[in-house]
């Protein structure tokens, strides 16, 4: 397997270094052709090499600044005046082509604004998105995207995301025409605001494009279609809900459990199934968002990940890494785009 | 316990008179001070009313009519041109005075835009929003509104939903100076669209609401705010996404306990408490919002409701109802407008 180098903000995020070091650490030792690029505060980072193995800490590169962009910050300020912060120096990585992705839990809106000026949006798109992949009933992956890149978007954006969503899926699922739909309030063509009625009479005159109308938020984990496109505040809350019910269930169901000696003796042998089951379910399995339609790949992990979930996140950005996305969904996109303005 | 009496919408739904006149028949057999106006098609209605006995028969009435607003029809035209759909001959018996409340499973936006014109807004509420009672993880219950009624909010609607939500929270709650926040994609202050943002700001200046900020889709079931605003697009996406994963989660949990003798003989065994950990979480528990900020009581019920669902949309405008609620929020939303102005 060829090398990869991943370029690491080690300090974005809720809890910076103590998470995305050890995890750092954990995919090195899984990955032997993997090398990562640190960008942070090396007096933070270095006493948590100390322990690492000679063969690991070969493949590690630190680039150190103390600069780093606040979760509060206005992307057009963190663009303007961090220019040495952890963010901008993990996406020039990726800019010099000294790493083949970058990788942060940082505010989401900053990373948008900074990849999409250094690294630049691909033809014919013109915001990037936030995709990631979502469990469904019927076991096949449903994207969902945006996920808060684009707090509001129009009609034409919403299409552009129809457009990337569905050649993402095409190529990494290895599925032709996959099924693209709105998300929206109702599946009848007079509901929604203007935007996704708008988007939709673009999408209904585009064949390129398997568009099979709206769907509804209890639609989504059905596996009912492949790609669904929202704006960033529909799709950022609708994940967060997702998690945020699914957290509730399972503090129900412990609770419920755990309720008298019988059931809770019962409850402890079918535990590892249940357990098994809920790990499935769980949020951290699917962390990592794809920043799409840059010339570059840039993943977005959970501002509150822990070193499992961040984990999950690097190995998003490798998979994305070997797989050359970026320059597969530019081909792609060029001939859909070329057929849809001939 | 006062006579009450409630007109029911029986054709709206997606299933109509063979799913509502069972579910109305359960409620009159429970509540010996119900009666029922039954509006619709009264040859369909009335073989399903055959074998009932003759007390609950005569707690019946029917107003016949064939004319129904379809789930795609546009709101004006259903007011235009539906002079006698069984929803506006329903809302018309809360207007007359003859109903204590109306409920129907139709066309949410139709019935809002009737019950506007028909029974007109409390002073100082431009819009009427849905709002619906959630479980959280500390058992308290949480108010989310608008879930629908509106697809697009200005700041100052939002302002509104959060005044009303407030108000009711601590009339039906019994809970002074509720918390308040505006459902966002991240907590810090520069975060969000220009609605969200100025709604923010008009909020954090009137000391009569107990605004807590922003607060993220994975906190709506935490419990740590009693009230959550947000317009009608995102908040209908986030209850029925919210139905989507529990279903999701429940459909997993079933095929994982199923899979090998002793693990499904072990899972029988404690069957009945996941059984009561799902029903509390069961989204039709929840079925029944009301349409809150106009002079009479309307309670929307999902299109999908089955039989039990909809008797708990029945219960949730009976509840309404017995407590007057609009006279209560009329005289409450006055003082503290009547604060804030002046």
């Amino acid at each position: 397997m060829n090398n990869l180098t991943l370029a690491l903000d080690v300090m974005g995020g809720d809890y910076g270094p103590p998470v995305t070091v050890p995890a750092a650490l954990q995919a090195l030792t899984s990955h032997s052709h993997l090398h990562l690029i640190l960008v942070g505060d090396q007096h933070t980072i270095s006493p948590l090499l100390h322990d690492c193995h000679e063969d690991i800490r070969r493949r590690i590169d630190i680039i150190h600044t103390t600069d780093v962009v606040a979760m509060n910050e206005r992307p057009v300020h963190a663009l303007r005046k961090n220019k040495h912060s952890s963010m901008r120096l993990a996406l020039e990585q990726v800019k010099s082509g000294r790493a083949d992705a970058c990788l942060s839990a940082g505010n989401t809106g900053a990373l948008m604004t900074m990849a999409k000026v250094l690294l630049k949006m691909l033809p014919g798109i013109d915001r990037p998105a936030l995709v990631t992949s979502l469990p469904s009933a019927i076991g096949k992956p449903v994207y969902l995207l945006d996920l808060g890149a684009n707090v509001s978007c129009d009609s034409e954006t919403l299409f552009q995301f129809a457009v990337m969503g569905s050649v993402l899926y095409e190529l990494v699922e290895k599925r032709a025409r996959p099924n693209v739909a709105l998300l929206n309030v109702g599946i009848e063509e007079i509901k929604g605001n203007d935007q996704v009625q708008q988007a939709a009479q673009l999408l209904q005159f585009t064949p390129q494009i398997n568009y099979s109308g709206f769907i509804e938020g209890d639609d989504i984990y059905t596996g009912c279609v492949d790609v669904i496109v929202c704006d960033g505040f529909v799709g950022n809350i609708t994940l967060k809900t997702s998690e945020g019910i699914a957290k509730l269930l399972v503090h129900q169901l412990r609770k419920g459990l755990t309720e008298g000696i019988v059931v809770r003796f019962l409850a402890k042998l079918i535990a590892p199934r249940i357990q098994k089951v809920l790990n499935q379910m769980n949020p951290d399995h699917y962390n990592g968002a794809s920043l799409l339609g840059l010339r570059g790949i840039v993943v977005k992990s959970h501002g509150n990940a822990d070193q499992a979930a961040f984990l999950q996140a690097i190995n998003l950005a490798m998979t994305e890494a070997q797989r050359r996305l970026p320059e597969m969904i530019h081909d792609r996109l060029e001939s859909i785009l070329l057929d849809i303005n001939s």
